[in-house]
């Protein structure tokens, strides 16, 4: 088996911070595993969230704005904006996404969720009737590796946050799972800002061991047979 | 009892969207009621939702990036950048707090995100130790408008995105409840691009309902009795 393709996409504004430290410790095991790894860090590209015309080369209706119609256009004539058409082409490369961030009011921060809404745009990512077991990019997998302020016990069953996998459920079901991923259990680096340096360094190899063993399963890539939008079956409902 | 003053906060980027039509049923109902209402229309306005240093006018750490010591020593010193200044008056102000968004990826457009990010600073709206049953905006009441592309069948129990309210709760108890809001059941329109033209204007009806049976209700806005920030106790854990 030869090595897979591993993009992770990181949301922390400091290059010092632990976010960051968390990536390059898996990139640095993976790719002394044998793997390929990109990072696309969306901070330091100066990534903008905002979802916009500026997304697209084409107009699919110059009057009304309907996003989904103006990607599905854009997906159909290659016409994305370049800064999109290279983080697509990350997305369409990798076997195994991986997102590392902290945990701000309960989800990522919003650079990263504003690159799911552009990036895995309608057309590219998914299309109507293809979603969780029919999702464009099943096959490949995914696992999210967050930090957190909070305390595990915050984030227990009894603690104020509830526990983590309800925190992350949107980002989990809603998005990976949606478009396919095979999404691992997440590693929470918990109250990282406030343990001891022996337990950040345990906490690194642990993501770094994840990651690893992660990339070391079978991939099984799904790949369609035809356009994405050529998949929507006729009488798929019609978006204005 | 007087009028209470509410903010909705408002993000989708088409104008003729139904968010914007529920923004405005809501804001309507709620003027012709006697309320004072102010509009947070953030694609509109061209709103930032990345954090950085153009948050701040002040530097606590020119050689080290943390978010929240940046946004402690501008709440301190009242040195936020005049965008986030206009946006946290109205918060300031609000008695109550509405979200109006479409459900994109399983949670808000990452516009709205940022807005909570950057303007929902610390400082500001939390400070260590006093959060949920003490949070800073406790007494004030908040409410969700959604929209979703998902039939109710799929938010269902058994559905393949589950409970709505599951979908919620980073954003419901991480972000509003943590900072203290009463916040009511969310108001959600299912499927609103594929009802009828009848059911759209049942949906705005009832979500006008729903804004003004809320401000009938009373307010009590705690007030601290000295800057948030002196709040902290003394052995709360120092931001590196």
């Amino acid at each position: 088996m030869g090595g897979h393709n591993v993009l992770l996409v990181l949301a922390n504004p400091e290059p010092a911070s632990f976010c960051h430290a968390l990536a390059e410790a898996a990139a640095g095991a993976l790719r002394t595993d044998g793997h390929d790894v990109t990072i696309s860090d969306l901070f330091a590209q100066g990534f903008n969230p905002v979802a916009g015309r500026h997304d697209f080369l084409t107009v699919a209706d110059p009057e009304r704005f309907h996003y989904q119609s103006e990607q599905a256009k854009a997906a159909r004539e290659n016409a994305f904006s370049s800064e999109i058409t290279a983080e697509q082409a990350k997305v369409a490369a990798a076997d195994i996404l991986v997102f590392v961030f902290p945990l701000w009011w309960g989800s990522p921060p919003a650079i990263l969720k504003g690159w799911l809404e552009r990036v895995l745009a309608y057309g590219f990512a998914y299309v109507d009737g293809c979603r969780f077991d029919t999702g464009l990019l099943r096959g490949r997998r995914a696992m999210i590796g967050v930090t957190t302020g909070g305390t595990v016990e915050r984030f227990s069953p009894q603690g104020v946050y509830g526990p983590i996998e309800g925190v992350l459920y949107p980002v989990r079901r809603l998005a990976l799972e949606y478009m396919g991923y095979d999404v691992e259990e997440p590693f929470v680096a918990y109250a990282a800002p406030r343990v001891s340096d022996e337990e950040r360094r345990q906490m690194l190899d642990e993501f770094a061991g994840r990651a690893v063993e992660l990339a070391h399963r079978d991939i099984d890539r799904y790949e369609p047979p035809c356009h994405p939008l050529d998949l929507v079956p006729r009488n798929a409902w019609k978006r204005s």
